[in-house]
């Protein structure tokens, strides 16, 4: 499967000659823009700085683009310090010397594919799986975006697992829940207090969630847990017995939390963003706050080391659309696929299809 | 696997020796029951009549039950004909002759088993491969309840073909627009105009859906329609072509419609409970409408041919919590699965899972 | 609340002079159509005949239109008859005499208005009830599609009277179980054997669905039901002492039928492409099936007397986004508004507000 | 309408005598309970110390007792301290100690009501207008849960400051985003930039949003923002005025933040346990998140000053059965209430119903 790459203005065009500089502002309080600065979007976007249009190495939504080592990078309004030198100006058509430009990228990719929960899934399945085998051959990063649902189900367990083991996962994003129900079922065999096979009730099973999170408490942190030999198995065992990177976000609901849990909503975003900026394909699983929380932050292309820039795809599975349809708005439709189904079924169907196509 | 077989009361005992026999009276008008008749359910029930305990072969919910040639049988209130006997008192536990005795079979069958769109599905789909496994060996009836999104995915397509071939279809229960749609595929490659892989819209494509009927219309039945040759793969093909029952009930959604539909709502049902009454196995496919009607229809037991009573099961597949908890509850959770997911994933999974089993 | 008035095309202008006249061609078997025909939708269509331009007195979509009398009906492919002069070719660009006109209507009447579960509807609600009033000052039809959960609440159910009462109602489209559980509320005071205020099942409750429908069957019609003095209060003892009309269109799923039931789909179809034809403001609640009917049958612009083509408003009220995006696009986005809302509260809210605006 | 009292076991009974004092264990590091602690639920629960059965002042789910000053209280393990005497042991019929007795509230309190889009909500609406009548003039303290959605409509944003200026609101619960949202109708006339009446994009509207949290930001807080009078009208400008607590917690989906958004997930939860320890009554909007947060942290019952306990009824509204499923589930049911409907709707419901019975 070849990169769709996208293709840059023609920059020796008269018409790009004669668009002007970018204007900057200093910050002048920490946190705060400048009045008038320029919002960023996902979409490719030139910036003109001494006569040369920069392309930051990735963006974000709703930021603002700053002057930093005569580059451009992009910082959420938050993370401003005294100082920083901020892009002014709202239009994105070259005027201000901002030019954002989709356009470099063939039309179908951001154009509404409007999936529903009618809509056939043939295609996409196979198009995921084309794009999962590409990364790992090119060393891409594939960033998973996790709701709990998926680790309750046995079969789901193990594929993940098998994903991991066969080089599919680059990083988790995911909350307390996904990390305390897999670690439960690898602990005690349950999920919520429910067999994870048969589904059933075990006696004072509902003590299990809490028993489990008092125990990594104790143990001080997940790694020194299953170090411990506490954990039988699990898609949380696989991950950081190979050291791939685990960001779990706190959240109001959430019980314990465990260790690792960031409970300050800014330091969690930022060791999303980290993540998110190498990523170079994204798939969500079945939550609302974390995918949309990514849709935000993820690029919407990345520069290859040969310095191709290609889109960076955002799959998003979910039962319902809603949840995917949030996603395709957020994204402005670039680059972004949707499966609506159960995410166990999704997660089985990826596994055995890319297992298969490596055997042959 | 195993039958759960329902163990029948043991009528020697005092308790059932001293109830009453039956009350019956006669109809006076046609499609109209004599007040204060005994309304059925799905449940076994047990009639006494003349100090014998009948059940009926199968039965149904909302009807009423009849006595014929000395048996006991379930009619729609809209089929009395003047002059038929029908049992009379609405108690059913035996004061009045009748019997309803789901305890016959073991609890688990009619327990609220809470499947939501969080449910973890890995089990249901090995009862459900199992089930099937079974009842072609057993020379069982499966009849597939289908809403059309099935069949506008190629690979869904494929597995319901497969599935069809391989004997584990034994009647297509639907509408106007599965059949309507599978057949566009066969004969124009396209479902509502798009084409069936790739999901592209095909130039005046919308015309594809009329030009169809149109041509079935013309041609004067589906099977005509196919043995001229138009129809170049597809679900309908295949069980026409098997001679399997296809009942396609209309409706007032519906264009066209195809020659075979059934206009008449009551004839419609009759069909459906001709093949609903013989069912050892249901299994419905995102339809709400469909999926109710034979909810509501079938039998909630088989008597086998070795005389043992084994539950019907009817599985339901969608992916809203909405349709399948309206089935659950028509039966009263007798026997009634549910997999929330993407009929598409559903059906390639099933055949994947089936021919595996049998390869081996 | 004035009009908004379909700006017809000039025809004194060269182009649409040039346009050559319709092909027309005879139906040779009834039910079918020659190949080759011109396929309809909602929007306004002039065609050009004897070198005018005709515009039918309504519309519906995934017809044919035929030549009568000199001028243009649409008729279902299904109505045809032998001998029928069809209307050929696929283009509406006016270059085979088929000229379909949208762009007479305002843009913002059918452009995409986004409705989602997260909309704002105090502006909805404002323009549906003006329009009320503008239709029940101007002698307009407004046409009521509703599902059976409206007559469920004892609030919703006076409010439909009040509304009925107040010469807000000029048809109702429903099928079986509507009319079924409203007579119930005024024959027994519950509805599917839960009483109509509290929600309590009441004993034996279960029995009342099918006594009244057994009762209503006894008495032979809803009429005469209601004339003998069994319906104490309901919405379709309303519409049955005002003589509106009633159309119940069968299903596969209707216990009973009533009487007034058509088991007849096509039959049903027809009836209520009467009512259709005459509608200035269609308003559907809570059914997917008789919605979607409605949205295919009603035509997309009305004839007033005064010559004045104004658009048929469709609005369509509903718990889930689903059912209202499926209406939209039914209808192209031509004059559809959607309100996605607990319908219970929709129709105590139009009322309140109807009421209260006329006793000023 | 009077209040539903608790009524306490006879602690003078034997049985309740023979039963021993709760056992103790100390903590030896912060935040990690010792094993075999008692897991704490929303319902009365008793705690025998010293022969006294003492039941706290209020409770919450998944959390431990903990023995301070001669009386229980209950805390999060999270914010357990070293020293703290833990409650220890599984059961909760009295064996060790500890004794739930939700049987001292009438059982209607905690059945399964089976609240699903199609039931009927007329009875709930006055149930829930006599709830709010009856705390504001005991002195309750009603706790307003509310998501984004419910400031975007013109008239639910006009019935909110109603019923907090008429003494309907002790607190609102929420994130980020409805203040944002709210302060940016305030500020700009829009909602994400689109007019808050019209719903019309206004130009460049999508910097609205970003512009308000950075000029809240500038001023450092949402009060200096109001005073410094940039607030024409809302929601957030009410509260403030009346000095009515705003608790918002952060997520990892918002912007800016505002100044006031808690970033720290622990003491988000917190602040609203604080609040929630006093709520006698608990309305929930259009917030999974914040809904389900409040659903674990409210107590199920309240101590009245005059010594008697009554529930603490916790309605939940929302468009999606899934929602308030959730909430019912996460209060095993106690004097839980729902609505499935549109928030717009709701609200302003709620408002005519209080006001019109006021005037009165």
């Amino acid at each position: 499967m070849e990169y769709k790459v996208f293709c840059p203005p023609d920059f020796n065009e008269d018409k790009y000659k004669k668009m002007p500089n970018v204007t900057l502002k200093e910050v002048t309080t920490d946190g705060v823009s400048p009045e008038g600065f320029y919002l960023t979007t996902h979409m490719p976007t030139y910036y003109k700085y001494n006569d040369n249009w920069i392309i930051p190495k990735s963006n974000s939504l709703n930021c603002v683009a700053v002057l930093e080592n005569d580059t451009i990078v992009i910082k959420e309004i938050r993370n401003l310090v005294k100082g920083d030198k901020v892009v002014m100006g709202k239009s994105r058509d070259g005027q201000n010397g901002v030019l954002m430009y989709k356009e470099g990228f063939s039309k179908e990719l951001y154009e509404d594919n409007g999936f529903s929960v009618e809509t056939s899934f043939s295609e996409e399945y196979e198009l995921l799986t084309d794009l999962m085998k590409r990364e790992k051959e090119n060393g891409g990063h594939i960033v998973w975006v996790l709701g709990p649902s998926v680790v309750f189900d046995h079969d789901t367990r193990v594929a993940l697992v098998e994903l991991c083991e066969n080089g599919y996962v680059q990083a988790l994003l995911g909350g307390n829940a996904i990390a305390t129900h897999d670690l439960e079922g690898g602990y005690l065999g349950t999920a919520l207090g429910q067999n994870i096979y048969t589904q059933e009730n075990v006696p004072m099973g509902h003590y299990n969630h809490l028993d489990l999170l008092n125990a990594v408490r104790r143990a001080g942190s997940i790694k020194k847990f299953n170090d411990d030999g506490h954990v039988a198995n699990g898609f949380i065992k696989s991950l950081t017995e190979h050291n791939i990177p685990i960001v779990l976000a706190g959240s109001i609901r959430d019980d314990g939390p465990l260790p690792e849990v960031y409970r300050n909503t800014e330091k969690a975003l930022s060791a999303m963003q980290e993540q998110l900026d190498k990523a170079t394909l994204v798939i969500c699983l079945a939550t609302m706050l974390h995918s949309v929380a990514s849709a935000n932050l993820a690029s919407g292309y990345t520069i290859r080391e040969n310095g191709d820039i290609t889109p960076v795809y955002m799959y998003t599975i979910d039962v319902t659309e809603n949840v995917t349809r949030k996603i395709a708005a957020a994204r402005e439709l670039m680059a972004v696929r949707s499966i609506i189904t159960n995410v166990q079924d999704f997660v089985v169907n990826v596994q055995k299809s890319l297992i298969k196509k490596e055997d042959k």
